[in-house]
């Protein structure tokens, strides 16, 4: 860290790089950044701006975004569309109205859209941005921690089906991500630790220190010490960033940010959007991956032992929701992206610490195991 | 041209390459080329193929390519989709229905995507493979002049929004492109007339020796002489592949392929998607550019004189629908992709046969004038 844990970070952003040819950009990180117009401007194209938000999110920073946008750049006019908020309007229906809005404001495509809000409203807003008029420009302004560390940074975007989770989206970067850590101000506890759960998927997949560091920070975090969630963001962005410009398009390195994701959408999808919150089905899907990696004879108790203790820490769930079975379980895990000709694919980890696999070799008897330890039928 | 006209082709195919980096891909071209089934079967991935076609080519040619897709290849399952025919279904409910199937058949990354049919069939299914678990492998078998010569070259995929053609969709590359020139034995006259409208538009805007050789043979393609066809579908692709090289995201040089069509769409909203043919459209949107051009003062009237001499040798129209008026074209003009901050630029002939250029910079009294003289009120 560059300041001391407590000290409230300001002025010049600091920035992690997403490194991807010609199409890397920057990621801002810091406190006070919605109040530097130029941090924004520089990366307006064109004159038009739609801002895609939601009910939450609008009457908390729609004005002052507008505003960013605006002072001092009189030629832009900024439009807006305030979608309904929640993981189930992350749909075509609701798609649609970002591209009615578009249409409506004979927006050519010299224009740039803004998402301002969590990972709903940056997958929907970015994948409106890749297929409209095939792809016009787009900045990210994630205000939840999830969004923050996962979901803004690698391009990532998409719907929902009514079958299953991010079935239908692209590929498609943005021209920067703007992180203002002020907007956590607002952020439900619930919602901060739902976005922990991927700040600990870091420590765990690849990064051995930074889950050392979240062991001595843990209660910081959850008190939202202002350094300590700046520190733990640029982390997680530095990780994310990483792995994304090793593979970009998923074609092996990446799949391993999904720890925990594949148990996790069968949770997600057994239990109903917006049940339970994607972290929360994260933290149970890491603590199925981990048992699973531990009957395989892949880890050893510790580690076991070191997520048990700090996933109620972070205030997430460790078991699986009641009505879960391991029918669910098995007949959402067969439609995951992660199967090939087949095979599901896992990440689980394997050696010590901040080490893991993708793979889908591994002993059946092991995911029986798993599922049937975590489930009552 | 390899041979002499008339005397029809088969055997190994004519290749004409799409040069994109890491994304290129041939278009292979010829007579009978479904009944080598090793063509299409080296460019599948994974066990899985779904066939997206619909009601009019399903029962002429569906049983060929899944036989041309499983002969000797018993590990593929083939699986397919019949859509209903025609541009009005180039819609987002349609789209769903081809999601719906994917998923149903629980289908991996690992799997293909085969679009068998025309342009519409074409955007729709690439658009599916661009967008489904974020992009899965795709290959086109064009059924049309229209899908052979344009559309299936070049990576647009898409589908309309009810208040403009083609506006959303992604730019999303194929594995290959197989066009089997045995497939036009069943295409009706006015839709080979349609294809024809873009085979003229290439030696327009930059092969003026392609465009005198169609004044030479203009009758043999109409009569479906299967060598001119051939010749005309090869150095078609050929110029097209050239432009999309060039200019794959259309910054520039790629614009120029619109010769004719944003009239040409103006005239197909207007007139309602389905009343008329796009080619039909282009034509029209041609011969109005033309004029354009020629009142600015950019071409000479022989140039005029032999499009307005050519157009209805290929059976394609050069008058404006009666229905259309000038606010009918301004209106929707205004939303076209072309619009770079208000102002509208236009793809207009400028010099000898063979030239054209991309602009914004014309005087507007051309573009009324041209209006005018085309609408009757």
């Amino acid at each position: 860290m560059d300041r001391p844990v407590g000290e409230k970070s300001s002025g010049a952003p600091t920035i992690v790089e997403v490194d991807l040819g010609n199409r890397s950009y920057p990621t801002d990180i810091g406190s006070g950044l919605l109040d530097q117009p130029e941090l924004l401007q520089k990366h307006v194209h064109g004159k038009k701006v739609i801002v895609v938000t939601n009910t939450t999110i609008a009457p908390l920073y729609l004005d002052k975004v507008v505003e960013a946008l605006t002072k001092g750049n009189p030629a832009v006019s900024v439009e807006y569309v305030i979608l309904p908020d929640g993981e189930k309007f992350k749909d075509m229906d609701t798609l649609m109205k970002v591209f009615d809005k578009a249409i409506e404001s004979r927006l050519d495509r010299r224009f740039t859209f803004v998402a301002l809000g969590g990972g709903v409203i940056g997958d929907m807003c970015g994948f409106a941005a890749a297929s409209f008029l095939h792809g016009v420009n787009f900045i990210q302004i994630p205000t939840t921690v999830m969004a923050q560390v996962d979901s803004s940074v690698g391009g990532k975007t998409g719907i929902n089906h009514p079958l299953g989770k991010n079935l239908i989206g692209a590929f498609y970067q943005p021209q920067c991500v703007l992180i203002d850590t002020d907007t956590l101000d607002t952020l439900p506890d619930r919602e901060l630790a739902s976005g922990l759960a991927e700040v600990i998927k870091y420590g765990l997949i690849r990064d051995a220190e930074f889950f050392e560091w979240q062991e001595k920070n843990m209660e910081k975090l959850i008190a939202r010490n202002p350094n300590a969630l700046a520190y733990a963001i640029k982390r997680s962005c530095e990780n994310k960033a990483e792995v994304v410009s090793l593979d970009e398009k998923e074609s092996g390195l990446r799949a391993t940010l999904n720890l925990g994701h594949t148990f996790g959408h069968a949770i997600e999808t057994g239990f109903g959007y917006g049940q339970c919150l994607h972290g929360e089905a994260v933290a149970t899907g890491t603590v199925m991956a981990v048992d699973m990696s531990y009957r395989l004879g892949w880890i050893d108790s510790s580690i076991v032992k070191r997520v048990d203790d700090i996933l109620p820490r972070a205030k997430l769930p460790t078991a699986s929701p009641e009505t879960m079975t391991v029918e669910m379980f098995k007949s959402v895990m067969a439609l995951d992206k992660k199967v090939a000709d087949g095979l599901l694919r896992l990440i689980l980890l394997k050696g010590p610490l901040g080490n893991c696999v993708f793979t889908g070799e591994y002993d059946r008897k092991a995911l029986d195991d798993t599922l049937s330890a975590f489930c009552k039928s």
